[in-house]
């Protein structure tokens, strides 16, 4: 080839990339390899489309969860809101530590606490209500190290991911341990994942006659958590398939990836795994955020793919590109 | 227009017809009109693809419900199957009833004695063994009066229907109170309804590693009951999006009328009322299964469809055509 015909090709090898924010490498290769797998009709591993199901997790896997869950944040800001119309919470913890900005006091109260604040900032309103509340808060908070919108915290490696796969005729979903109802309103709009394809922890819900009007109330009392065994419940009953790849970054993703890979035929696990204190972080083992040990150990027995994010991706955030 | 013209055109009006199945009237007129006006591009009651969603009730709806409930006559023949490894059920209602054909006994125990008979012959196994069984029910059974297998009990007309609204962008989901692990196995073949858009009654699962390999195990414990109240709730649960259209049978498929005829903009509520009794049943108020006495009056005062079986299904099942 002479050299305009070399150089025409390379550049349209790096257009026709589906996953430019991805570094070559043994990860990259093992994701379009497995897709390519597939796809190939004929193929030994090919899956119909309709088969092709891929679950990701969110927290740590598609948008970031440092220093602390989003969600938790999005709690703290409701706490603020709220505090005139509950005197009480001046003297009462875990909300005093909240509005003291005593987060050890917060913490120091464990689950129940946690439940506690889950309960009193997300139930009481209607499931329209709540979408609203969410977005209104999405459309100001941010976040406390970057100053970026919580939206922005995504991560564009995955974002080519989703939708390289659904190019390849693959179905996406969120299973995450974050609210369902939390994910929903942004989900579309940031992933490209509809409302039906996210899964997560729930709330229960009351019909109920406002004014002769039918609505669907949001109780205080726990319906789901989507978290380690919940994950593959969760899957089986909202899709009533096992999925054929699954990405995570935790041990509460272990029995996701394990029920995926436990399935017949062409299987994908992936792990992400935070190695980049720099334009990101670096927590394995040892975090009380997004712990990956037993996970780590099991994707290397295993040969699950572990994606090392400060080797394997080029761009980490889109706000980072160029 | 000459003869030939006039005669052609009216067969390609017949072949152009999606509904073939049903009379020209009211309720054929009412479901054409809607999906005109909401897939008008530009007009008022448009509306996007993506929120397309209809609801259909299973049971009494897409497929018949009597003399008894399809799923019950699984429940009887798995206790009949599964009889010689429990001595104890020969002297133990309800399954005694079961096994003597005395279905006064089985009944008499109300509710309870029902549940008991569920968790008896739906729990113990995987989801995937559960699967196989009611397939290999399904390709044996034959219901008691047409000698038909229970999947050719399937209205042609909702067939029509189902095609139709999918042809127009719609996506269509199960909501009913049978199981959601019943019907998956077979709502794609019969319905085009795949898996992850089939939401029912449920009872739980746990994961369990049998033999190393990760399994979900069915559990007799009830984890949610699809009806009345509980329709509604569970659609948002599953889908995360108000329906623009439902489709019921019975007062337990009210709640999600209600609902669904309650969102904004252009809304689609139809009720089949089973009013033949020569090429199907005929019942509604007064009946045990399938009772339709407030849906019928909520839907004649909100001027919701109302299919008279007899009269607006020129064909009622598949077998009989022609």
């Amino acid at each position: 080839m002479g050299f305009a015909l070399v150089f025409a090709s390379a550049i349209s090898a790096q257009a026709n990339d589906p996953l430019p924010s991805w570094n070559e490498g043994k990860a990259k290769q093992a994701i379009t390899q497995f897709v390519k797998d597939v796809s190939a009709a004929g193929g030994s591993k090919f899956v119909p489309p309709a088969e092709r199901i891929a679950v990701f997790d969110n927290d740590g896997t598609l948008w970031a969860e440092q220093p602390m869950y989003f969600q938790l944040e999005f709690a703290f800001d409701r706490v603020k809101e709220l505090a005139s119309k509950h005197p009480e919470w001046k003297k009462k913890q875990p909300f005093k530590g909240v509005l003291e900005g005593d987060l050890k006091a917060v913490f120091s109260g464990g689950k129940r606490s946690l439940l506690e604040l889950v309960m009193a900032t997300h139930a009481g309103n209607t499931t329209e209500e709540f979408s609203k509340i969410v977005k209104d808060w999405l459309a100001t908070a941010k976040h406390p190290k970057t100053g970026r919108p919580y939206t922005d915290m995504v991560y564009q490696p995955m974002l080519e991911l989703l939708d390289y796969l659904r190019a390849n005729g693959f179905k996406t979903y969120i299973t995450s341990g974050g609210g369902i109802e939390f994910m929903r309103p942004w989900a579309e709009k940031v992933y490209g994942i509809p409302p039906e394809q996210v899964i997560g922890s729930s709330i229960k819900t009351k019909f109920e006659l406002r004014d002769g009007k039918p609505t669907l109330v949001r109780i205080p009392e726990i319906n789901f958590i989507d978290d380690k065994e919940g994950k593959p419940i969760a899957i089986n009953q909202h899709i009533g398939r096992r999925p054929i790849a699954a990405f995570g970054n935790s041990d509460g993703d272990l029995q996701m990836l394990q029920w995926t890979a436990a399935g017949q035929g062409a299987r994908f696990c992936l792990y992400v795994h935070h190695t980049d204190a720099e334009r990101e972080w670096a927590y394995d083992r040892k975090s009380h955020i997004g712990k990956l040990d037993k996970g780590l150990d099991e994707a290397h027995k295993n040969g699950w793919t572990v994606v090392n994010m400060k080797k394997d991706w080029a761009v980490v955030f889109a706000f980072d590109k160029k």
